[in-house]
């Protein structure tokens, strides 16, 4: 971007960026681009949920949803999840409302009691136990196996998915790394699907790990496409199956960016073995999820033609957000070179890649003006981006317009830090 | 029942009392005593729920329930389960489906990671770590503790509360044993409400057993009374802070048995100390509850007035019932003097007391005649009553009817079993 320029010239690039970037701050603007939380007008889709009852809390086997039982979910909801996660129905449970909480308790179950019964328990193991976070990622997993004791050990995440090399280097080398975190379709943040080889190689290393490992496989965007051709992600848990390694796939996913964030359905797939043996652990704290929110989802979105159906509308929402934002970074920031971004074709973030060590310096100056980021680092495990580069821009709250309002404060803010960084480097070389 | 009875007489009595039971066997019933659900009528009562809303999700600060956020709750449902609990609003959390979650949930917390801190985690302590519980309970209750490695005490309940001579002595020579388990409304089974005189004593105890202490307070039944002056409940959270020590008390209590049977909203009281160190461990596998079942709760139940119309509404489903239990036992069996059973005045349970060594033979024969009780022994630790005494009878399912026609088969099955005993101790003497 600077190229070239003079420090003369490059002084008044950056005294031309500040009072643009000045003028911007007057705005007085008070927009927000850090959580991936649906618009008003996705969740507006799914009021229809609340009629969907109609006074009927019948299961079809006869069930009443008022009442108490069903440890692991109402079977249509386990049907539902099973056609969302690609797994079995009898592999796949339907729990509360946040899918996070079923990554928590299954891993908590698998530290406290063993995953596959009291002997396999992984407090009794040495430590310290390590845990493999694809990065940037998404930092409530990491706090999940943080809060455990885990050491959290950064793999970086490439085109087709996390850097397999290292992945399957680091496995081999070290029995006390129990696991991956992983969100396989559109990851978040970046927005990659992991490719066909990348899913088979995880089940081949998932059988050379041995039955103690885990991938937890967070399909948290599994119809999030913003196209009808959509990318296709190879079923984890058929892959582990018939590589022997079935235990060691463990499926996520939810309702909850489908129909409402916070009161949505959550679903797990794992192995009958696994499920039989954190049935026991959720018997222990509940006699069942809410049956009567399960079947009101599954009235509601009916199956797997019904989901599609509702995503191709919340689609036309979200998609021309990404479009506006990538819009404003391609037409403010591309031609310099400075940094670069992904183009995701589904989920809920983007991921920007700012010139090394300025990520929390444009994070900086974005709130000045008003526009609220994703804090630096906060896709990384301990919040530490070693390059100080990536920030995650989450398009799908604000609307058209705030984009429009917010996002020539971020390109500003970009180029601005880049001068005056460059002009720093300038001045201690003059 | 069978004193002064000759031989004869008695073989007699017991073949009378055979050829009644095999006509009741004959009668094919499979009728269930067993869980303490609701019955259709009553959860039926709640299914304006789903009216409640009227597509309006806006709380009273503007949060729109259908998204993300709010860990603890939101203020309508704190507020409401504040009243339902005796607490102050900041002092109460509403979560999601069961408060059996909260107590595993927090029991868990104060056990990985400290109650108040990391350096007051429990499974740091010297072990064995034990709980107290008051005999005859709750056998989830005891199932939470157990699977996080207590070792469980029996403490027997009176007519005013568990025996606190007992608690206390216990407590005192013991700092391994952490808390103790009550219900102190309506226990379950027995149905007794907590004296004044106990209350106060347990915030005696809490202050003496210094700040590690846990008085785990499930107020299931604190709204579910027959009559319109019910027995009124000290509140454990004042006395323990009137007492310096109100870290120690837990409360616990949900709309489970208000509105619908696992899909109604929990809560918890405890202190600020408290809260806040739970919410940090709550924040790590969840964003939040399920506002939109709080909100539907909070319009379809409005507040304290509200909640006592309601159980107005279940009592006169409920308390029909209990009679009825207790006409059959009065009849059949008051004038024996071979049992005994208690006359709740509220709650979901009663609690039978049967002769010593008994219970498991009186569930054994009523299951063969096709009604299925509680197994003898699941209202304690491990399953073991060590008289072979408490049977547990939950009247609130069943119809009427059904009653009518369990309750002879329950009396009789008493009666067949004593008579046989009496009569094999005959033969032993003869």
């Amino acid at each position: 971007m600077f190229d070239g320029l003079s420090h003369e010239a490059l002084a008044a690039r950056e005294r031309a960026l500040s009072a643009q970037f000045e003028s911007l701050k007057k705005a007085g603007l008070a927009l927000d681009l850090t959580r991936g939380k649906p618009s008003p007008e996705q969740v507006a889709l799914s009021d229809g949920l609340d009629e969907a009852l109609g006074g009927d809390y019948r299961l079809d086997d006869g069930t009443d949803a008022r009442n108490y039982g069903g440890l692991l979910g109402i079977p249509e909801a386990r049907r539902l999840g099973a056609e969302l996660l690609g797994a079995r129905p009898e592999e796949t449970i339907a729990g509360g409302n946040a899918s996070l909480t079923f990554m928590y308790q299954y891993l908590l179950h698998a530290w406290l009691n063993g995953p596959l019964g009291p002997e396999t328990a992984w407090r009794h193991e040495p430590g310290p136990l390590k845990f493999l976070c694809v990065v940037p990622g998404y930092d409530r997993h990491f706090t999940i196996t943080e809060s455990l004791g885990f050491e959290l050990l950064d793999v970086p995440i490439r085109d087709g998915g996390p850097d397999m090399d290292e992945v399957e280097a680091l496995v081999a080398d070290d029995p006390r790394i129990k696991g991956i975190w992983c969100v396989p379709k559109y990851s978040n943040p970046t927005g990659h699907v992991y490719s066909d080889e990348v899913v088979e190689r995880f089940a081949h290393l998932a059988r050379r790990a041995g039955p103690g490992f885990r991938i937890m496989w967070d399909n948290a965007y599994a119809v999030h496409d913003f196209d009808d051709a959509p990318p296709v992600l190879v079923n984890l848990l058929d892959r582990c199956r018939a590589a022997g390694a079935e235990d060691s796939a463990v499926l996520f996913g939810s309702t909850s960016k489908i129909t409402r964030a916070g009161a949505g359905v959550a679903f797990m797939a794992a192995s009958p073995a696994n499920l039989s043996s954190f049935a026991k652990h959720l018997g222990v704290q509940t006699i069942g999820p809410d049956k009567v929110n399960q079947l009101r989802h599954v009235r509601f979105l009916r199956d797997a033609d019904g989901i599609r159906a509702h995503m191709r509308r919340q689609a036309s929402i979200v998609r021309p957000k990404f479009e506006r934002v990538l819009h404003h970074l391609d037409a403010g920031l591309a031609s310099d070179g400075l940094a670069s971004w992904s183009r995701p074709r589904g989920g809920y973030f983007l991921s920007f890649e700012a010139p090394e060590g300025l990520a929390a310096a444009i994070v900086g100056l974005a709130g000045e003006a008003g526009v609220k980021l994703t804090p630096a680092g906060a896709t990384f495990p301990y919040g530490r981006d070693r390059r100080d580069s990536n920030i995650r821009l989450a398009p799908t709250y604000p609307s058209l317009d705030e984009i429009d309002r917010a996002m020539p404060v971020f390109v500003t803010a970009v180029a601005l830090a880049a001068a005056r960084r460059r002009l720093g480097q300038a001045a201690a070389h003059a």
